[in-house]
């Protein structure tokens, strides 16, 4: 029970441990879209060779290979790694149910909000060395499937994010990892695939012309169309930036919107606000900006509040709250999308977020998009990005406007408009339809709250829609549970403390998009709970 | 001339102007690798859509199209967004010779190292607004190559770089754009060609069982495997960390380097030093980290020591100069393959540093990586990525380890194995050539200077190899002649002072890894200065 206590510090991000064990999907780098789609040449050479190695290659590599250096030529499927430091536990190790925790930054920042004390001193001590596997995996099946797993990876097949469950799994809903779209993506063959040709986009630059001179015209292109055709977000008039995720482009308007001072600029953001925003800001201890907490007690004249609608966590619809001639704000709007809630409004704000994460679900593509009113601000975050990691990945702002393109086609192009096609209309329909799960099982439960359900007329659809939060802000009620993510811990749910949001810790942060296995066990546990 | 003067603080990064109407290269997404090989039926529907707009679409939009909201269901091809607010140049100045400019924080950070002045205040206001553009955009032809331009963009094809030369074109070698190396790849055909389906890769997540939970594990064997093949660093008892770029991982080390303390760590490099190492080290005031100026110059006992070898500028082999309990080095790597010196030993420093965009040329793909020997440092490290980015794209670490796979296949698969697919050997072939013609027009001139050429043996390939930097560190002699830097824009050459990196600004650096065009106006230009 130590260590499951200590994943009383989960927070985002990271995972130690011999995981992947438990789970072996067929490598999809073998699959085509749709399963049966035509593919390159790259990728039948690929498959190829990954078939010619079955006998000798990685398939016989140990779990945990010595160090052995692997002689020149021995070919294109090489074993994985030899003497790596991974240090993945042994598999006695791997029978326990150790799960995770990494973003320490964000666990321990909440309590120094406000305060002197450099947050980054706490960050590092803090991490746990805890991991998240499998029972599966402490077998010879899972030794067996790692092996198979690492024979994939040698051979070039992508990851696929978290293991596979079991009833019997810890469920980790800790994150926002938006892998319920998988699903809806593999139905749309052809239209969201990308080819790259080893020698395109090679240089640094994408439009010399543009203030944001590392955007894609395609990807600037697509976000204005799709965002007409939502009706989500003005774009006539705006500056389109590309960011490494929406999180990049955050630190970006911080760096922009913070002048030459003698004392850093103070964000803020009404509690319970996203648990990242305090970590963000202050984890380089910078002296231009500096997180100084809910925005509802602020007091002073200059600032920038951060405004998520819907919000992360608890979904509410927001407006900025303070008002002042010298302070700004900056409208994180990931979630306002149709599947989510009822887009009422085109927003029009000087700096609005973005990012496909949320709106079409790839998150492993680190795609976000900034649209902003006002050159120079637009100039300094460019600048900003240009220092940091000067420029955004080309070959995922091209996959970025490909997938956008396929959901605008959809809606925009009679041949491709198959309903099953309408990403919008898929994202709604499943929302609403676990939302409405995890309503009777919190009745079934009687022990959890949940917001009440709230509607709008969408101007989008053209009909009234019901608010189905990316995530549930859940309140445990039971007068003995102080610490509800301890308690759901007790139960293998993982989930974000209310504690993290700046709220109360009866109350946690549940991720609503992981893949319908997950999804669905986590709805029955939750229903059993008395 | 004021225009001209103002490209004295052209640092790294920004270009401004209706720049890309010099060029107009067929659309790289409508060609197939080797211009003929088969594509994937994505990539074809998307040659269809484009060749169907060529009638009414984009073809017919104006160059600065007016505010006009398209109307829903226009389809696919639409024209390039309606008011976008690019503001760029009107035709008239595009007759102008006016370059560009941005990495300011570059530019002026220099005359503060070591001051109390944070640097921040002086980035925004030193950002010029110039343009890099070309005589031929002047006329009606500019116009239409770039209405032919924004209709590819608009069709979903990849950006091309920077645009086009001619004879009369100002010559930018001011960044190390490494597109010299596009031909390479274009004769690899579909051995470095990727495909990625809509539904791949979609988690946050890639390897739950790794420090470093985002690394794609294809990505971590194939940069094991082509150091194993080149000898240049050790990898057995190594973390792979993955960055977008080696500028992130570079950040990363310094955030994972700098304890808790009273005073920043400070942060040192021998000069002359990679111009970004005081600008990023400084653009976020950080309380972590200071830079701290020329290495050879530090006094301190705890210090973080940058060492680049073969180095940025000059191409010179290095080892730290300080030495003490308390400090720690970080080695940039980037330049050390075969194409651009000799590999004469397996480096095994505690942080090594490397990128593809030097390796093979994949500027535009942000990747880079870092082997880290200990286990915390990796740790913060990934800390510092989870925080900045979330992660890094797995598209491109996916490309990233195409191309480093073709790298290795083609010399470890005979089959694979034809000369012209070897990288380090066109790599070598192509430096040698360069280096020999800057020599001659140096010579030609009679007015610069340049490092003494050396060599050693290489254990890669077996033989005396001379070193060919992937930068030139050029003296203007002429005893008139204060500032280098100025003196070549004024014959239209970009080139970065020797300011920029902590020395004489009789010196300048010029970029080696350009594409044959620009290199060859740039070589002929600079053997007629007298």
């Amino acid at each position: 029970m130590t260590a499951l206590r200590r994943l009383g510090t989960a927070v985002d991000g990271n995972f130690q441990g011999p995981a992947a064990g438990g789970m072996v999907p067929p490598s999809p780098r073998l699959l085509a879209p749709n399963g049966s789609a035509p593919r390159s040449p790259a990728a039948s050479r690929r498959e190829e060779a990954a078939a010619a190695s079955g006998g000798g290659g990685p398939g016989l590599a140990p779990l945990r290979p010595t160090p052995a250096k692997p002689p020149l030529g021995s070919g294109k499927i090489q074993k994985r790694a030899g003497g790596k430091p991974r240090k993945r536990a042994p598999l006695w190790q791997a029978a326990l149910f150790v799960s995770v925790a990494i973003h320490a930054g964000l666990f321990v920042l909440h309590p120094y909000v406000n305060s002197a004390a450099p947050p980054h001193r706490h960050h590092h001590p803090q991490e746990p060395q805890a991991c998240l596997t499998h029972p599966e995996a402490a077998g010879s099946d899972g030794g067996r499937r790692r092996a198979t797993q690492e024979k994939a990876w040698a051979a070039g097949a992508p990851s696929t994010g978290k293991p596979a469950v079991t009833p019997e799994s810890v469920i980790n809903l800790d994150h926002g990892d938006p892998t319920m779209f998988e699903e809806f993506w593999r139905g749309t063959g052809a239209a969201a695939e990308i080819v790259i040709p080893g020698w395109q986009t090679m240089s640094y630059f994408s439009d010399v012309g543009n203030v944001c001179w590392f955007l894609e015209p395609g990807l600037d292109h697509e976000v204005r169309r799709l965002h007409r055709l939502v009706g989500n977000a003005a774009v006539d008039g705006y500056h389109v930036l590309v960011g490494t995720g929406s999180t990049q482009l955050f630190m970006a308007a911080l760096y922009a919107l913070s002048p030459p001072a003698a004392a850093p600029m103070s964000v803020v953001s009404t509690a319970p606000y996203y648990s990242s925003y305090p970590a963000v800001t202050d984890f380089l201890q910078s002296g231009l900006f500096r997180w100084a907490g809910d925005a509802s007690s602020f007091t002073g004249d200059t600032y920038i509040e951060l405004v998520c609608s819907p919000n992360n966590p608890d979904g509410t619809i927001r407006e900025a709250v303070l008002s002042s001639a010298s302070g700004v704000a900056v409208h994180d709007l990931a979630y306002y999308w149709p599947q989510y809630t009822a887009i009422t409004k085109r927003a029009d704000h000087d700096i609005m977020l973005f990012t496909v994460s949320k709106s079409t679900g790839h998150a492993g593509t680190r795609i976000g998009w900034a649209l902003v009113k006002d050159r120079d601000v637009a100039r300094k975050m460019t600048k900003f990005i240009e220092l940091n990691t000067i420029g955004v990945s080309k070959d995922s702002q091209l996959r970025a406007a490909t997938v956008l393109r396929a959901v605008s086609d959809a809606y925009e192009l009679p041949a491709a408009g198959e309903e099953h096609r309408r990403l919008f209309d898929y994202g709604r329909r499943k929302m609403a339809e676990r939302w409405s799960m995890l309503r009777e099982a919190a009745a079934a439960s009687g022990i959890f709250s949940l917001p009440d359900e709230t509607s709008g007329y969408c101007n989008f659809t053209k009909d009234m829609a019901s608010t189905n939060p990316a995530f549930a802000w859940l309140r445990c009620d039971r007068e003995d549970v102080e610490d509800c993510a301890s308690f759901l811990r007790g139960h293998k749910i993982l989930t974000r403390s209310g504690s993290q949001f700046g709220a109360d810790p009866r109350y946690v942060r549940v991720s609503m998009l992981d893949r319908d296995d997950a999804y669905d066990i986590f709805v029955k546990r939750l229903a059993s709970l008395k």
